[in-house]
C-alpha cells in the first residue's frame, strides 16, 4: 500500500505568519502523497467583531447561525485556505484547496437539534467521505488542502471540527493507503512529565497506554486525544502521530520526535 | 473532439438569489462537460464598506490593495464560490470550486506598475493556463467552478477579470475540446435594434460582422464584446455565444436564443 500522510494544523499555527510559513515549507518538502487539514484561527472571530457578528456560545459550545456560517465560509474556505494554497504553490507543492462541498468529498449531517441548536454544524463519518475524488486528485499529483467546512448535500455549507475531518479522511483512505495521521499541537508530543518538554514518549501501543493510565502519569487533556488516536487505529489507520508543527520534517520519517501511536 | 461548455456569469446574476438559483438549476441540468466562471457581484463592496475597506478607483479602474485582495479572496473565493458549489451539489452536479492558485490551474502575471499601480491584479494568458489539471478534473466527472482569482506563483492571490478568465480557459482547452464559450449578460443577445428585445441576431460570422459594422447598426457597448469573441475564435474556440443567463438551457443546444459568433 502507498504511504499517505494526513496532517492537521490548528489555529495556533495559522495565526502566526512566521510559524505558518515555516510549517508550509516543511509540508511542501514532503515527497510522499499528503493531505493537509487546517483549522480556522482567530481571524474569523476578529473579522466577526468588526462586522458586528457576535460569536455565540451555549454551554461552552460555539453556535453557528446564518451570519456565522457565511463568516467562516469566507474566512476558512476563502482567505485562510487560498492563502495556504498560494503559499504552497510558491514552494513548489501543487496544492488544491477544498471544502467538503467541493467534489462532494465530505458530505456531512447537520447536527440534530436537541437541547442545544448548534446551527450550521456538520457531523462527519468516515464511511461517507467520498474517497474516489480524493484519490483522483492524489493520483493527478495534487495535494488536497481541506478547510474545516463540509456540506449537507442540500445546498448548505456546514462548520466542522478540523480534527474530526482529519480523522474521518484518514480512516476513509486507510482502505487504500498506509496512513500516518499527524496532529500538530502545541507540545512536542505526549509527555511523561508535564514539566519536562524533553520527556516525550516516542511510542505508545495498547499495552503501553494501559500502563501509562494505570500509573496515572498522563495529563487529563491528552487522554481524549489518545483515545481518538486509538479509535482511528481501530478503524484501520496505520499510525497516529501527535507532535509539534515545528517537528514536521522529522515526524514524517521513521525517527519521530513526537509520539507515535500504534496498535 | 469532445464538446465543452465554458460559461461565464456575472454579478447581475450572483446578486439575485432567485436568478442565481434558476441559472444553477439549468447549469446543473447540462449533460456535457462544462466549466463555470463566476464574477464577484456587489457583496465584496458591501462587506468592504462594513469593514471600512474603501473601494479605490483611479481613472475608473479599480485598485486592489492589500486589504482589497484579502476581501475579494474571502468573498469571491470563499463565500460566492462555495455557495455556488454547495448549490450545484444539491442539484446533482459534482462541482469543484477553484481559484487559479488551486492546482496551479491559472498562473498570472501581476500587472506591471506603469502610470497606474493596479495593485494585486493578475493578467492571464491562454498559453499559461494549466490544462492538464483542468482536464484531469473533467475526466474525473467533476465540474470546475472558477472564481475570478489567479495567483502569481510567488504566494500571492491576484484579482482577475472573470470574462478574461473564461476566454483564456476556453482558448486553452480548444486544443482538446470543441468549445462553446458562453457569456451570460443582461440582454438576450446582440440586438439589431436596441429598442426591440426580439431583434436578436442569431448568428454572426466575419462577413456578417463586417456588414453590421458598415451599416452602423451595432450599439457601441457590444462591439468590444464581439471583438473579444472573434479573438477567442481566432485562437481556436469553436463558437462564442452571447446571451441571457435565463436562456442557458436553449443556449447549450443547436437552436440558440442568443447570438452565436462563429468564424
Amino acid at each position: 500500500m502507498d504511504k499517505l500522510f494526513v496532517i492537521k494544523i490548528g489555529g495556533n499555527v495559522i495565526d502566526h505568519p512566521g510559524a505558518l510559513d515555516a510549517f508550509l515549507k516543511d509540508f511542501a518538502a514532503i515527497e510522499a502523497p499528503r493531505i493537509l487539514v487546517h483549522g480556522g484561527g482567530k481571524i474569523a472571530t476578529r473579522l466577526g467583531d468588526q462586522l458586528g457578528i457576535e460569536s455565540k456560545y451555549v454551554q461552552g459550545r460555539r453556535i453557528t447561525d446564518d451570519a456565522a456560517i457565511d463568516l467562516v465560509t469566507m474566512v476558512y474556505g476563502g482567505l485562510v485556505n487560498k492563502k495556504i494554497v498560494a503559499a504552497l504553490q510558491a514552494k513548489g507543492c501543487n496544492a488544491i484547496g477544498l471544502t467538503g462541498a467541493d467534489g462532494n468529498c465530505i458530505p456531512a449531517d447537520k447536527r440534530p437539534v436537541g437541547a442545544i441548536d448548534y446551527g450550521w454544524v456538520g457531523d462527519v463519518h468516515p464511511s461517507r467521505v467520498h474517497t474516489p475524488v480524493l484519490r483522483a486528485l492524489l493520483d493527478a499529483g495534487l495535494v488536497p488542502v481541506l478547510a474545516p467546512l463540509t456540506h449537507d448535500g442540500a445546498g448548505h455549507i456546514l462548520n466542522t471540527n478540523a480534527d474530526t475531518i482529519a480523522s474521518a479522511v484518514a480512516v476513509a483512505l486507510a482502505a487504500s493507503h498506509a496512513v500516518r495521521l499527524i496532529y500538530c499541537f502545541e507540545k512536542r508530543g505526549v509527555l511523561e512529565d508535564l514539566d519536562r518538554e524533553d520527556s516525550v514518549i516516542s511510542l505508545i501501543d495498547r499495552v503501553g497506554y494501559a500502563r501509562l493510565l494505570a500509573d496515572g502519569k498522563l495529563a487529563d487533556g491528552i487522554i481524549p486525544k489518545i483515545d481518538n488516536a486509538f479509535a482511528a487505529i481501530d478503524a484501520g489507520v496505520k499510525e497516529v502521530l501527535i507532535g509539534d508543527a515545528r517537528d514536521l520534517r522529522v515526524n514524517v520519517t521513521d525517527r519521530v520526535s513526537g509520539t507515535l501511536i500504534v496498535p
